[in-house]
């Protein structure tokens, strides 16, 4: 249920206010070059704290490497990679456990888990989760750019950004709205993936976008996934919408498949967008149910959040566009199982 | 590759111009009634043929069980279900093979299988094979409303419909656009899911979002999926996305969520839409590359195609839907091995 | 349940007296030249009814290609292949099902399956499946013994072999015991494969042994697998059991570890044995229950039965085995995905 | 490649010389009492360091809990568990590279692993790794007594023993033989489950001795399995071997067949044996290659082994029996998923 991927395995686990949190990568090829510092960069980039409207919540993050890691190169046996939880505060939350928060999956988790779960901070559902997701990424682009692996040298790039914050193209001034509106707010992202080889993915089941979809929404607040021209093709005439080929590498002259073709990629730049709901732990008073006496009462949330946790997406969707390639190039043996 | 489902598995085979398409599926409970007549419908529903902007290609498309069904019952051995094909033209596609068609999986296909692939009408990537899709999808259909599975005596139900053609909530305008312009056209269809129970699902990689999405890209021609207020969500404030719980059972005040939270069923109704591309196959000429000329050249589909192939997946797209709880009702054991 | 593999796959689905048996192999690397003779000669060996000791029932056992296969070659698309039940003699099942024959499924497949089993001939439990096995085997073994695939030009080659029926090595001495006692009678198998380059399987749950043994205790009447010395290493001591390497390819000096040490392939010839029990239908009259009345009853098998179900035994042992092998083979790239 | 189980998920990481092993389960029922205290029995027994013949290195093996456990008990969530590796020598492996110790995996992990496996002490081939297996023994056989599991009250039980030391059923002569000789010796170990309830394991594929064996043979060292009368069964006529079904719960007369027919259980003791190799690291000097040199060359195993690595099978095999049956139960609906 935890696990992604068949032959590049990711499995992950953790609470928010466990001890850690962490991920297994099992089917890394051996040989590959990999310290902590490889994941610095990313880390960073997923924390909160940096910018307007994402949480000043912080931890150090540091990947504690417990397998799989020899001389600093993988072994070829499973990557155990370790997150501690050192910044947490418990707070009261057995106190407003039967106060379910609006948006969130209090509720679910209560009803599937029996009452079981470890409901402090979202538990098993929290974004605190979102950094085993980066750390396996990391650990994929550094196999996408593996010598040999791309249409080019550089090897296969996944580069994802910030769309819109609020239905603005002007970032600040979306953030702005959500600010001056006291509420939170959400955006949309775009991923892209530059130099991947013809040939990846399966009709029908595991097609690219199957693949890719049923691991976007593994990110929490993802609301919808489009490729290339999206939900405007459906307004399109087929004659626009076609991509004529023009070359014998499959280069066409446009790309609205957004290089999906039949569910195989067909050498076209990958293009596609996620659309980010506004963060659920909003400022603004909301009502909800008190689920012991049954009643509609007022909630407000305490603590620190995003306004926008859609700042906070593009390296976790790169991660995890990152190691559904690197399992489909394993797959097709365009990695090579020994580096 | 061409399987789904972790309980409740269904394989597909099948070419467009071969002998047959078919299905297994394994893992149904034993005991459910099953005969020819349950298919005839969403068969049916299926083909093409009956309205405007749909193909005149029609097979009789009889299921023939094989196996798995013993005096009008499901066994609990795999079910293989076959359909003949009968109504085909072979046409001269080996003339045309070099000629990849524009918006086709016959450029990829032929690179991904080394030139061994079936072209003729698609071969395996046709959409031909989604009547087997749908043959799935009366057999889960069946287990959803049996006794207990879902929250009402009814059991759950699952309707897909078209919202719009070419950009038109008025469908005859939206087809007649096509027929004008001679073209062909998109359109969106939305699916909803009612007498769920809460608590299907699991949190990250088999989220409903992500299980559903998953199978949905399975249809050709599908660009995108949004799940409740979707993209819309991501022009909104927190305050105004979240849903408040009202009662104790999960009802929520509005259901922008769609009946997803933290990708757990919360016990309302699930909706969700997807984009259909405009056919491939338009009677307008294209450009398109000769790959053993290495030469561009126009192109013109002869042959029989849909100018909206949308008009054809609500029943495809309920199908799917189907299995996917059909497995996800087997995971969290709302419908017992043996009926 | 029905499948096997995991890049190399393998389903099979069918009844004894139901219409029909087959398979579908889906994960075939396209560009395998395939045709029914190929199946032909396993297929014969298979068969009873040309020696003492098997069964007269006799099929064609022709096998039908559905799909995966275009112009003699396999297409990387899922390959369906069926064969026909027409030499049933569907008899009075109904009559007998409340007594359980002894050492057959019925009864567990009726607990299994709640009364909804196809009890005609031991239905899905039948040995009339193993022709699907066969199958699979044929085209494994086809690409085993692709160019560059093994050790040696000749690739790899999988032989298995009676070693003893009821005790004997003179296998004619064996049967005539059972022959001259009118009963059943088991014996034991032994496999080879030779050329396996180094480094198959994985340490732990994915062992040579393990994925060799799930599949092999697939075959109907396994009782025992052992590999290299087996049973008897349990009375050695370590000095006399280790191979001592003695060439840079790791051939060593004698191969008591049967080909794999450490879960994994060593490049010496592979080797283990299997025990078959006596078939169950004997010609001696035995005790059963009958279930309705709950008293005990004398029981005969009536019909045609193999004396001695190990003779048929070596060529499904072969089959599994290479198709576990061609997915070991995939799973290090020793095979090229497309060939 | 490291996991094991289909509802009951088992992964696995770590080497014998790096910082710590561990284990993930995945799809362990919420609501299941868990603490340490839990854990130290079994751990114990699996313990080198007790009684001759075994190994004096001691590790603490403390159950570390990271994730899936709150307030003593399991909470849906996968639950990971670490045992720090404190007792290790790390000795002058280097050095001794280039010499693969007879009988173990050196050899077969650099070919496989290209040079980049972790060396020291066998690495992650390393027995060290059974501790893992042991704790998600302790996990699977407190899911087994579960209330309602099995067909008695106190659930069902699983329970190993040793038979034989080389070749005797005196163990301590066995032993004795060993120590005389200054060599390693091998062994027979039984295992025996109790209270099974009727219909567990499929037909073919997933046969009860399909996915036993499978992971039986994840434990080092083991080289063959026989279920029931086994190898023995080759040599018995059917009349002999057949189990005669006395009662309507399908108790049987004999008990030939170990509690499986047709590969499901039927509600008899499941009873099966595995052959345990004698240890690969015998006092003995032995000959093996030096694949720097090219030469052959003596070797003697220095550092702390166990003489009879049977000694300590027993936990270890109730252990991966016992995950074994916690995945067949809750297939079949035995174990409710919440508690």
């Amino acid at each position: 249920m935890n696990s992604f991927g068949r032959l590049f395995k990711v499995h992950i686990f953790g609470e928010s206010h466990g001890e850690s949190v962490g991920l297994i990568i099992d089917g890394c090829p051996a040989g590959l070059s990999l310290t902590q510092e490889d994941f610095l960069q990313d880390i960073e980039r997923r924390k909160g704290g940096q910018q307007k409207g994402t949480t000043p919540r912080k931890e150090d993050d540091i990947p504690l490497f417990k397998s799989g890691v020899f001389n600093n190169k993988t072994t070829g046996a499973p990557i155990a990679v370790f997150f501690e939880n050192k910044n947490t505060r418990s707070g009261d939350y057995e106190k407003q456990r039967a106060v379910p928060r609006p948006g969130h999956a209090d509720f679910v988790a209560n009803k599937k888990f029996g009452g079981h779960e470890d409901f402090r901070g979202g538990g098993h559902f929290s974004g605190r989760l979102t950094v085993c997701l980066v750390a396996a990424g990391v650990i994929a682009k550094k196999l996408l750019r593996a010598e040999g692996v791309g249409l080019t040298k550089a090897g296969i790039t996944v580069n994802a950004s910030i769309l819109e914050i609020g239905g603005e193209t002007d970032l600040e001034k979306g953030l702005q709205k959500a600010i001056d509106a006291k509420d939170s707010i959400g955006g949309i992202v775009e991923c892209r993936v530059s130099d991947l080889p013809v040939g990846l993915g399966e009709p029908f089941f595991d097609s690219v976008e199957s693949v890719l979809s049923h691991v976007v929404f593994a990110i929490p607040a993802v609301r919808g996934i489009e490729f290339g021209t999206g939900f405007a093709a459906a307004k399109m005439f087929g004659s626009e919408h076609n991509d004529a080929i023009e070359t014998i590498n499959g280069k066409t002259a446009t790309n609205h498949a957004g290089g999906i073709v039949g569910g195989i990629t067909n050498g076209n730049e990958l293009v596609f967008r996620i659309a980010i709901k506004p963060t659920s732990s909003t400022p603004k008073e909301q009502n909800t149910l008190n689920w012991e006496s049954g009643g509609i009462e007022p909630f407000s949330v305490k603590g620190r959040h995003d306004l926008c946790i859609a700042l906070r997406v593009p390296v976790v969707l790169e991660a995890v566009t990152a190691f559904v390639f690197a399992d489909l190039l394993l797959l097709e043996q365009h990695i090579k199982r020994i580096l």
